[in-house]
């Protein structure tokens, strides 16, 4: 039996989508619990065997600034999903509220691993192969040092190798065309942490990759920063949005272009149906001594579903156990040259 | 009369596509004279009374290291191309060759402006307006300090107001979400030094701006270091193939989906055409003491045509005395603090 501590508060349409998505997962799963966390009165409707209420009385806005979530509101649904998994009491926590809240939380209640400096953002983006690319990291963490990356390599192919099929998973580092690699030391110095890493067995480095990659799908994980991987992130949404708004205008142009619209409709359908980056929710905080899953703000209950679906497999499939081993393993490669004289200090410095 | 240096040996395709993007142009704009720069045996076949093959006996190969292109082939046609606008024969310079090879040669020969540290290559991505949102920089520095981010927004300003009709352009500063700017100083302090510019009137600043703005063009300028830039723009052409292989993957999956494409060919035919990159084909190399502008290596006569276009209408607007007098009047704001003590010390500084 796996339980899963969900903040049933958190996202822009709160309960109505969580519960619902709750519903789904637990017809769908039935070797899993749900403790639905939030404030009593809006859960109570809720009724399944395998299913408890754990109340909260606080909710964390979608605008609430970080130290307002993690100062002032510390009986918020957000908060107590986690205490859940800190206590014991659950294998994950989801949540769709505020990512800088959850991040903070997460990491204020449950620490980073042994030998994570940052723990980062995962995510999935679908990419031309029909499968997705996973990116970290997406914003949790901006000036990140070629160490950082490298452990964002090492959890991001744990996370993969625990949730997808095949083999090691191949990571690419994110980079710009040969044209002008002078000055960013700070990839150079990745670029050879992870070959090293290669070589020791701790990962399938692939080599350099571009943004286009992402979406060519020629690696299994892309690593880079918070601030280009969020800028990536950001753009891709834009430009997908461009594409499908003027699809639409072109078809709705006049009476011909609508009549030509019906008739390509379950085409225009299975391309939206391949784009969906619904399918895709539910990244992951990595590098923290539990699993926590966060959903995107305006999923429906759809996308949360794919959330809890991602946090159950996770769990179902021991990530934090992976992560754990795979960073103890690479550890000789993660401690910076300048901090080798005290062992174990990259855990604890913060 | 204006008067462009083309390199006609640039580019994947070489004359073949230059010569034939040059007969158009010269077709199109009866004002205007091209010095076609290349090998004599490649480009005696092209007679206009208002062009003239100006030899030069090598030629840059698109994977020719920078300092090959600089060093080793100081005849190739780049190089002269560029020599013609140096010694006032041509108002600017058009290559799509190699792009770092271009702007070492550029930088090396014209030299930056005063004020100006580093050069930045600025180009132009469809929007969902329907118009084009100008990125710099793209490519040309990583790395880069809050004062080379406020140069960039200048001679963005300059060039778009020069190229466009509408008031003054807005410029956004690329950032990411609300959730985590912690840590990234160089932003913040953009955003300082952006404000300032504003109100001392050398900019119309809007404030940050996140990655799908670029493509719902909230602004008509997005400012950002040359590898978030040369990562946003490389994930959105990765987007965009996809949704375009998946749309003909869908479309000829089988005899009715064809029938369907028969019938949506003309709305496709639409959407490709709005979402055409070769429309916005010649990127500005800006904060030379010369006009530089970079076609797409992969160019097709109509996409080089474009380039053409914008050098010509950057020559005919003055952009470079524009650029020079704005960088001028911005002065006090791009001199860094710790170097006031020597004005003017930025320009040659490298």
């Amino acid at each position: 039996m796996i339980t899963l501590a969900v903040d049933c508060m958190g996202g822009d349409h709160g309960p109505r989508v969580t519960l619902a998505a709750c519903r789904q997962f637990l017809e769908h799963h039935p070797d899993a619990r749900l403790l639905l966390v939030g404030l009593p009165a809006s859960l109570q409707a809720f009724a399944h065997d395998r299913a408890a209420i754990v109340p909260a009385s606080e909710v964390v806005a979608m605008d609430d600034p970080v130290e307002v979530a993690l100062r002032k509101k510390k009986d918020s649904s957000m908060r107590v999903a986690i205490q859940q998994v800190k206590d014991g009491a659950a294998s994950a926590a989801v949540s769709a509220g505020n990512t800088g809240a959850l991040m903070a939380i997460a990491r204020y209640l449950l620490k980073t691993l042994d030998g994570i400096d940052r723990p980062a953002i995962a995510t999935q983006l679908p990419n031309a192969t029909g499968g997705a690319t996973t990116v970290l990291d997406l914003g949790a963490n901006v000036d990140c040092s070629a160490e950082h990356l490298l452990q964002f390599a090492v959890m991001g192919s744990a996370l993969v190798s625990a949730l997808q099929e095949g083999g090691e998973p191949t990571v690419g580092l994110l980079n710009i065309g040969e044209e002008v690699i002078k000055g960013s030391e700070v990839i150079k110095k990745a670029g050879e942490l992870l070959r090293s890493a290669a070589s020791s067995g701790d990962l399938n480095f692939f080599g350099n990759v571009e943004g286009n990659d992402i979406f060519k799908g020629t690696v299994d994980i892309v690593v880079c920063d918070g601030f280009v991987g969020n800028v990536a992130l950001k753009a891709s949404e834009g430009v997908a949005s461009m594409i499908i708004g003027a699809l639409k205008t072109e078809f709705s142009r006049h009476i011909f272009t609508k009549m030509a619209a019906i008739i390509a409709y379950p085409i225009l359908k299975a391309l939206m149906r391949r784009m969906d980056y619904r399918r895709y929710n539910g990244a992951a905080l990595l590098g923290l001594r539990g699993l926590v899953f966060k959903s995107h703000g305006s999923a429906d209950a759809m996308a949360f579903e794919q959330a809890l679906n991602r946090a159950y497999d996770a769990a179902r499939n021991n990530l934090l156990d992976r992560v754990r081993t795979r960073i103890a393993h690479a550890a000789p490669l993660l401690v910076p040259a300048d901090a080798q004289p005290q062992p174990g200090v990259a855990a604890t410095a913060q």
